[in-house]
């Protein structure tokens, strides 16, 4: 390994809390690049115990476990470099909560020891840059480079640096560290400066539409800038923190220092790159990085992997989707479909007086389409019994008596909950399975949903799509998927409704309040926008003519609203949703599938506060309207 | 204000998320306190924006009402000085996560100004210590002096100094700033080290068992190094986190430098504190400090305190209780008791063929005892009516149709959920309120609830007591809250069960399969030890004869398990819940109200990945039964 060092990276599926598990892959790993007469292996971060782990990280036991199996890669490392993510421990110090130091740490073994940075405390790297946006919990768990600095009385700059192996100088950055713009450190400027032969990053980077498009970006500028290779290697599988689910998509690659990537194994498959690294230059392989931008097929292929993940995950093998006739069951079911075979899909059209015969004809024929197990059972009779029984209840206290009686939008909330917490539970736990949550991600932001209803469900695997996005996702799978219209037309024309009020009967084009154009646009300038807009800016946007394509909608705000105060009433009705009912909702959501920014869960941390507008909010609302705010 | 500075300490109710209502109340003590002529006032940590507010603190224009806030208090202390908590703002910077660059910060206005800590870059004081453990966040939001140390070229010991205030020397610090013990920073001792005429720990502080117990140790600690006066104040009121529901006590209180305390209002009340502290020497005030032990009394208060906030946070002024006739419930109903008047409370018990007159009877006796209203809903009908729909169902696919079949263990759940999503739902609907969760901790450990069942409801506000707690708590209500016994004997003396079926006939002493007293301190390992028990811990103290003192249990395990086979059974059993079916029945819990170290939800991260056991439990279990693990 003098001139080139033979390098093969393994995108592999890690499995989050499994460090057993997952170091006996990776020894089979380095067994096969051994054979190959590679120089070294190299594996993700946190590719012995996962990343995403919840509080996991406080159990001694678990951690002497994934200790342990760091050892098993020291062993094998005799022959052959190994460089790893791992738990770094040291037992003799303390984290600043108290419990046992523990770092995000990058392994380098050789020689059947581990080489540490050159001039470091550890026999492992530290990941520096800590994210602690979104999903990420880094300084929860681990203590960083800046902290220990001050401990040791050095600097950062001291502490980060090449690790040698042989007369070869690694760059090991693990995830993080190459992103560093917001950041005061920047691991990679270091590293550059006390001279690399090549760098590896090892990431443990959940999939999110279009991160791909901006790290090549990125991680071309960082082989430029050292003017060598970049090694990137990102895990497969899933991980999740109780309410969200994330996909890791691998897509590992090699950049040279010219601008070039070598791609390696598919998104979200498992695999090997080979490289030659050269030992001088910036070495010239791969192709022109690809203008990659995520689209509607990559949501797909993202969802699909996650749904069959988790599935698999919770030991199921069997689902029950209700099926209603609209676009969200639809679209879920065919995505299932693509998971299981049909014999082990089952879907339920539960309708009342007030559902359509459209829609029951709908659902019949997607499952037709799809070839999956139908049944009907309609609700009506247990709906009535609960309205003859509650409606009208006596209820006694010492002295006095009084009735109850149900409105009709209790009436509403009645059918959703039969549905599903009568209905669809049994039937999933007759049918041996789980059953689905078909909630989007609009309806998800405003509660547009029942609790204990079509809120309940295993995984709510299209929740992190805004309405309009499921649309296209059911025509991708007609179009792409599938090849041929397995859902049928009528689910996307038919009037998008819940069917439970003669005020929302489809076949007079009654349906949801939502204008889904519009909302999704509105609603996702409040949830995924970086610095989260709120009515304040809405409300300024309208008053200046730019709402619009402030919002990023292609549609005319007077068409929808023909004066001021219709345009405000109907923005603090949905606001007032989004951060009242909604939240309390959200916290009894099942878990969300994330593929995007910002999904509703870990990734978007609420408190249930109520709803509030701000001073200027209210002082742009009187000069609208000339009324104060509500 | 020479040789005394006459302080008003101000404990009062923060609301989350509403920095213009709480700055109106701070702007009516600074002027009572104006009157009063005293010199100083001093208020909690983010005192304006409240400090649990998920990622509110993204929202540019709650900030920017934030900052305003701040103005009105600047403006207010042309003629005192107030010190308070706010966000600190950098508008011309950034924190790693790109956003605007926020400081979790104390400010002193005085004559209209606002004085920063000698040398510093900023006027207001940075929270140096962050707590990322158990509920807190901070990092995530908050840009800290160590970083901001490095970003200027500067030491942390420069930017940490005391705020002049005329000739007065005052060492301002925020909370965890006072509790340094696993930090490699110490605030306290840079400030003794430059000089302080007195220290302030604005704190925003949840209640936590015996928290207080070790504050006074800490803060009379640090009041002794400096040898000056400590003013401690802590914000009333509730703050969530989505799944957690946090109480803050207030507690507020003034340590001298002679080991005394000086305490102020009573814990969960607003008040004021009024102390001259001395130009010199330690002052002498106030008391010993008392012996503090947090007991069942403390809780009843935190739980009775945090569960009215919680339910008029929700804008609810009735509640509905599902009340089968055991404790939970009747402990649920008592403290709800104290907090609506018998009008606004609704207690509902629903038999079914399982449940015993004895439960019936002890729902109707204590619906007598509280005054409340009570309705007896049977539900035989309906679960019939599902199960002569569903059992048996036929299930058409093309070409093939199957019939499916409900269990035992179905009707079961059928059971739960006719109850709570049929019954109480609409059942609160029409009583125009909301309906409580009764889950225990116990049960919630291992999701021994069902989903969309008994697992339902608006709060959790008993899901942080272990079984045997909620008993003292039930004897602790009869005996000192209510003086009578409302609460029947019974409800303490019928055999826990869930009368789901004939297997839980409590008439003939069958019920849960939990045995209490053994298995709260065997959960209680898992969950609330601060480096968390596992199976392999456990078993090893087994084979050790020592399981008994390290979990803190009094009985004699021999005598539940007459072998390690039976022992490790059952360990594994609830292990396997504990980790598999119970995180994912948490996930869509209610919130939980938290009273202890590491209450379900936001203190306590999980993520679903299923129970695992490690190599040396695997090798320990081989040792003592000669089978591998399962």
């Amino acid at each position: 390994m003098s001139q080139v060092l033979r390098i093969r990276v393994v995108q592999f599926e890690v499995l989050p809390g499994r460090p057993r598990e997952n170091v006996d892959r990776m020894l089979e790993s380095v067994a096969r690049a051994r054979e190959a007469v590679r120089d070294a292996v190299v594996f993700p971060e946190m590719a012995v115990p996962g990343y995403l782990l919840g509080d996991e990280w406080e159990r001694p036991a678990f951690l002497r476990e994934c200790e342990a199996c760091g050892e098993l890669l020291r062993e094998a490392s005799r022959d052959i470099v190994i460089l790893f993510g791992n738990v770094g421990l040291d037992w003799h110090k303390h984290n600043e909560d108290g419990r046992v130091r523990k770092y995000n740490a990058c392994f380098v073994a050789a020689g059947g020891r581990f080489l540490g940075p050159e001039g470091g405390p550890y026999p492992f790297v530290i990941k520096t840059l800590m994210p602690n946006y979104r999903e990420f919990d880094d300084s929860r768990h681990f203590f960083d480079t800046r902290k220990l600095a001050r401990e040791l009385g050095c600097t950062v700059e001291s502490l980060i640096a090449p690790v040698r192996i042989g007369d070869w100088r690694v760059g090991a950055m693990l995830c993080e560290d190459g992103w560093d713009t917001d950041y005061g450190v920047s691991p990679l400027r270091i590293l550059a400066a006390k001279g690399v032969d090549f760098l590896v990053n090892a990431s443990a980077s959940p999939f999110t539409f279009d991160k791909n498009h901006k790290r090549h970006r990125v991680f071309t500028a960082a082989a430029a800038a050292v003017k060598r290779p970049v090694v990137y290697v990102n895990k497969t599988g899933i991980q999740n923190n109780g309410k969200t689910v994330f996909t890791f998509d691998g897509s590992s690659c090699v950049y040279d220092g010219s601008g070039n990537v070598l791609e390696g194994p598919a998104a979200f498959e498992e695999g090997t790159l080979d490289v030659d690294l050269p030992r001088a230059g910036t070495g010239f392989f791969g192709g022109p990085v690809p203008p990659v931008r995520d689209n509607i097929a990559t949501l797909a292929k993202a969802l699909l992997y996650g749904t069959e993940r988790f599935l698999r995950q919770c030991g199921a093998d069997r689902v029950v989707v209700g099926a209603s006739g609209g676009i969200d069951s639809a679209v879920v079911a065919s995505l299932y479909r693509q998971i299981l075979p049909p014999d082990q899909i089952l879907l339920v059209n539960m309708p009342s007086r007030f559902n359509s015969g459209t829609t029951i004809g709908l659902a019949r024929a997607l499952a037709a389409n799809l070839g999956c197990g139908y049944v009907e059972v309609p609700i009506e009779e247990s709906v009535r019994l609960t309205q003859r029984q509650l409606d009208g209840v006596e209820i006694a206290w010492p002295g006095k008596k009084r009735r109850l009686g149900l409105t009709d939008t209790v009436m509403e909330n009645v059918q959703a909950r039969d549905r599903v917490a009568r209905v669809l539970s049994a039937m999933a736990a007759a049918f041996g399975g789980v059953f689905t949550c078909n909630a989007n991600k609009s309806e998800l932001t405003v509660g547009y949903t029942t609790l204990y209803g079509d809120l309940g469900g295993y995984l709510a695997n299209i929740a992190d799509l805004w309405k309009g996005e499921v649309y296209a996702l059911g025509r991708h799978l007609n179009t792409h998927v599938y090849d041929e219209a397995v859902l049928p037309e009528g689910v996307f024309t038919v009037t998008p409704s819940a069917e439970l009020s003669a005020a929302q009967a489809v076949d007079e084009g009654k349906g949801d309040p939502l204008v889904y154009p519009y909302h999704d646009c509105l609603f996702r300038s409040w949830v995924e926008s970086w610095n989260r807009v709120t009515p304040e800016e809405i409300l300024e946007w309208y008053q200046s003519g730019v709402l619009e394509p402030r919002i990023g909608w292609d549609g005319r705000i007077g068409e929808l609203f023909a004066t001021p105060a219709e345009f405000i009433a109907d923005l603090e009705r949905w606001w007032n949703l989004y951060q009242g009912l909604g939240v309390a909702k959200r916290i009894q959501a099942p878990p969300v599938l994330a593929v995007k920014r910002r999904a509703f869960g870990f990734d978007h941390r609420e408190s249930q506060m109520g709803a509030r507008y701000t001073e200027r909010y209210q002082a742009l609302k009187r000069g609208q309207t000339g009324a104060g705010g509500s």
